[in-house]
């Protein structure tokens, strides 16, 4: 079986009919309409199987997570996303892990009414690379540098969750809430519900993946403001706070792979977004900083994850 | 140094201004104008190391090559590149590499007048995937389905060179010979000189990646028709049949990585092409023929190259 064999048989059952779609995957690019009211956000995101996910997942959630990721990146953007095209290398042709592979991806792009554009299938170490696109109207994404002195800071749902099970500590916990964890390191659901209420309120937005304080820091750097946040406002995950009641702050301050939305909005404007978290407040001094009630002021570490 | 300085550093210097650029690298998507007027292209391409390239070719190569193999995909629809995105899959941070790496990539964007808009930085296995998009006037895009019976089949130069490269024949040749084969291996170059012809007169087209049967063969198949080539009329490399006598049409014809195109017209309409070679004629019967002179009619083998 060669290559165009197998981008044919397991790439075409995907989903790749929307009407701005001219034609797709089998010519040496896609053919694309953007509405003339629309800006096109495009952002790119790599999993490289032994570093974002591990062989022995599931090749399906494999799938579902490369896409939602990206997704969470236009829900940052407050852009609508729409194609994807993918770059899969593989060690192997497994016919079973592509079958596998295949049903999430389309599984997640008909979950967000998206179409796969097209792509490139080689041979080599695993890893996955997608290039989603998106619309917003004319002027209106969301980008990091928006942030005003005073602005709230809000947080879309509850943290650490994903960063707790990637860790050992994940093992010692029940079954139950031992799968409810792994669902949020393994299937994250990108807050696609947020988009048109940021795009209206938001002054900046950012997804949480390298962690809410690294994460918040890239925004106070793009605007080049600070920041401080109550710290007993954060959302910690409830299953974090259960079983590692010590660490639960870590995994919520620090830990990564939540892709719920950190974002600025005026004060006036925090009420749109009634199942969102303030946790904090812009300020004029630059720097990230946190306190607990009416306790000491502390310098917040902005470290997140690094890939060198 | 976090992964975020090194793109800071090296990626930061690259050309990302154009006027249809709005933002680019620093948030989490760029936000991109497309003219109301023109539909949008986008292709995906990934080069492993080890297999679309080796670790001791020179970084600034690799960039060049990178670029260039993306912007024939934008020729072979006859459309204008404008922006890409990288993602860059590296085993460990080498600075010097990502210099050399960075002032090809810079270079290459340059020459076409493209930006770099965005892109993502991991660790792992050397590989580096291009999303490149270009712009066509709308309806205009030529594909690879509308070859009709009757049209002339037209190559862009002469083909063998870079197969002939990565041969251990190459080593057989003289200094002076074998730099101008190893260059049409490492940087080919794309044939942006023939976008505007080809969007006026030419019915399909493809660029030669997979080797000149192989390629044709995927017009042949999209446009549902056959073809006969006239072999005395295939335009070999030089250097290939002098060096490569009786293997020379072997290379030319089932060789890849020549980055010329492929492409049809209606035969009134090959002299708007005054440097690229009529090799053969579109015909009802499927399948893919060849011929040399008045000779016997033969089938040509259309396999090219597969990953797996």
């Amino acid at each position: 079986m060669n290559e165009f064999s197998l981008i044919q048989r397991y790439f075409k059952s995907i989903p790749h009919s929307r009407r701005d779609v001219l034609f797709g995957i089998g010519d040496d690019a896609a053919c694309l309409q953007v509405p003339s009211d629309m800006d096109l956000l495009v952002s790119t995101d790599t999993l490289v199987a032994g570093v974002h996910f591990l062989m022995d997942w599931d090749a399906y959630d494999i799938a579902v997570r490369s896409v939602n990721v990206n997704v969470s990146d236009m829900v940052a953007m407050a852009a609508t996303p729409c194609w994807v095209s993918l770059a899969l290398t593989m060690p192997t042709l497994d016919e079973s892990w592509l079958q596998r592979f295949s049903r999430g991806l389309s599984d997640a792009l008909c979950a967000h009414h998206m179409a796969l554009v097209g792509g490139d299938t080689t041979r080599g170490p695993m890893s996955i690379t997608l290039t989603i696109h998106g619309f917003a109207p004319k002027g209106r994404a969301i980008r990091r540098c928006g942030a005003q002195i005073g602005d709230a800071i809000l947080v879309s749902g509850p943290l650490g969750a994903a960063s707790m099970a990637v860790t050992p500590f994940v093992q010692a916990v029940n079954d139950k809430d031992q799968l409810v964890l792994m669902d949020k390191l393994l299937r994250p659901n990108p807050r696609v519900d947020l988009i048109e209420t940021l795009r209206f309120h938001a002054s900046a937005a950012i997804d949480i993946s390298d962690g809410f304080c690294a994460d918040l820091h890239h925004i106070l750097e793009a605007s080049q403001v600070g920041a401080c946040v109550m710290l007993e406002h954060v959302p910690v995950h409830p299953l974090v706070q259960q079983h590692q009641p010590d660490r639960a702050m870590d995994f919520a301050l620090w830990g990564g792979d939540d892709y719920e939305i950190c974002f600025t909005v005026p004060p006036s404007s925090a009420h749109f977004f009634p199942d969102c978290y303030v946790v904090g407040v812009i300020e004029r001094e630059l720097g990230l900083r946190g306190q607990i009630r009416q306790g000491p002021i502390e310098e917040l570490s902005s470290q997140g994850y690094s890939h060198f």
